[in-house]
């Protein structure tokens, strides 16, 4: 038997474990040009709330009834595709499940680089790593000397653009939630200098973070956050929308202080993107994150769920910012 | 004697006729390098606002009791500097003023071609011209096929640019106030459909207008006309901010629905921009501005107040909207 994550309800706001359910199925059987592939670690991210809308925006919404997307690494149990053998490790959109059978169209890479943990499949060297590298090379574009603010700086893209920013040659500057995390984002993540966004006087701490203003912000929250941000932009800065975490609703969008006047006098843009629309961009990232991970010049953490149990309730608590680095599910005790 | 337009006082929201006075003064010295101007047109735009804010944004305020800064055309009537001489036809920063000491690097262009009115050199050959040029061919990027969306499209720039957007090949659709206004975008300035704001059904108009959705939106206005057509936005669309019209005070800025959520989903961008930083554009807008004018494919209004008294209060009047096409104050009555 399979077992597999359901989505039965819409949420409200964040996806609770109450919107999912875990069911039994029998194994699925493999068509021609397919695999078969036992998931290892599933991966939780913060797109999945966009995922289990109804309304349609970046992705088709995931069914009702149907089993939660979601990218997963895993190993290839059978195959009846050439490219691809058993003991094979893949990663793709399996799912949340134990077994999936896929295209071989649908396996992102098969993860021969291993040296590494096959767990950074899913995060610094997969769509995370991806995710950071291109937000910020392409659309954030920083100059040496320029200042770059990281809005949720410990997190799993956040911790990885400081630190890729700081590599070319920039002052970083992260956001995070309590003093344990703004600690992290130093000590651990090299920042320059981090503010706690729950502190009292969070606008004057920014202030002296950023004596020089702020020429790149990675944003991951938008919100008051951002706010702050926002009115320290230098001319010509250039502000990189990642996600939204901080905003629990968009139906209808809450009310902020508008920004044109602030985009026209600084002559600044503000962008978003989709590291998926960037595959093309997936070698060169995966190159460079690989090589500075072996190099130990990137750093990076993992917060790991053990068992599919958890999966229903972690997207929730991806959003109460409980976690430290990416989240992930392993499906079992493996000394893979 | 020469009579100027001083700033006397810093206005709340829009510039009136009472934070100016006219004043007589003597006739300024000619120095070494410099050139005096007789200013026989005044430009009258909305950036004038910020340049009256005590606030600097993207250009130092004009200081209180100093000439009003302005665009302007006149003539040298006496000359210092090698390269001109008394006749030549000049335009550049020469402030709302009759006569104008300026020095040789000020002069943004000697104008020669003489087979066009000396007005356009203010407008659709001016710092008009170039702003409708640069923003919508450098910050939009329209594709053949694109839906372009001008705010204040009846205006001086927003006209231009639909007009420019329609010769690369894009449906054009323009928002405008009042029935006249939008009749004038279909009928002079050939957009491809026209929307009144003021309508009690725009939203629903402005919906029927872009069946396709909003691949550029060139923004004039920003607030509640830019709310509808952001809801509309494409994926990859790009959002031009030229200025904001609409909206009359930024201190603080008023509240409106956010946007990242949008531009993150529509992987959009917003960018501002103003033309001054374009001037090595300029020499290409003016080419291909001037080659549309002389072929009759490009149309142009030109609202030509009477007299230096009128000067004052005609930034009001633009922030009202009740002028057609690009507001100027002429200085004499003259068969230039």
């Amino acid at each position: 038997m399979n077992k597999q994550v359901i989505l039965t309800s819409r949420p409200e706001g964040i996806p609770q474990a109450a919107n999912f359910a875990i069911v039994e199925s029998p194994m699925p059987m493999v068509d021609a040009g397919h695999l078969l592939v036992r998931n290892l670690y599933l991966s939780v991210e913060p797109a999945m709330r966009g995922w289990v809308n109804a309304a349609a925006n970046y992705a088709d919404p995931v069914p009702l009834g149907a089993v939660m997307r979601s990218f997963a690494t895993g190993r290839v149990t059978e195959s009846r595709h050439p490219r691809f053998k058993p003991g094979d490790f893949v990663t793709g959109l399996f799912g949340w499940q134990e077994y999936a059978v896929v295209s071989a169209d649908s396996v992102i890479r098969t993860i021969t680089d291993r040296d590494v943990p096959l767990s950074t499949s899913l995060g610094v060297l997969g769509l995370t790593g991806l995710t950071a590298y291109v937000g910020l090379l392409e659309i954030g574009r920083p100059r040496p000397g320029d200042t770059v603010v990281v809005s949720t700086a410990a997190g799993s893209v956040g911790s990885i653009v400081g630190q890729i920013a700081k590599m070319n040659g920039c002052r970083t500057v992260g956001i995070a939630g309590g003093a344990a995390k703004v600690a992290l984002c130093v000590d651990e993540f090299r920042f320059d200098a981090a503010v706690d966004y729950k502190s009292g006087d969070f606008d004057d701490r920014l202030t002296a973070a950023c004596p020089a203003g702020v020429d790149v912000y990675f944003d991951n929250t938008a919100g008051a956050i951002s706010d702050s941000v926002i009115r320290r932009l230098n001319i010509g800065a250039r502000v990189v929308i990642c996600g939204t975490v901080s905003v629990a609703t968009w139906d209808p969008p809450p009310l902020g202080p508008r920004i044109e006047r602030t985009l026209l006098t600084k002559r600044a843009s503000m962008q978003g993107f989709l590291a998926t629309d960037y595959e093309h961009k997936r070698p060169e990232a995966l190159r460079f994150l690989s090589r500075c991970i072996r190099e130990g010049s990137l750093r990076y953490r993992e917060d790991i769920l053990e068992g599919l149990l958890e999966a229903p309730g972690a997207i929730a608590l991806l959003y109460r910012g409980d976690n430290n680095g990416k989240l992930l599910v392993r499906l079992r005790e493996t000394e893979i």
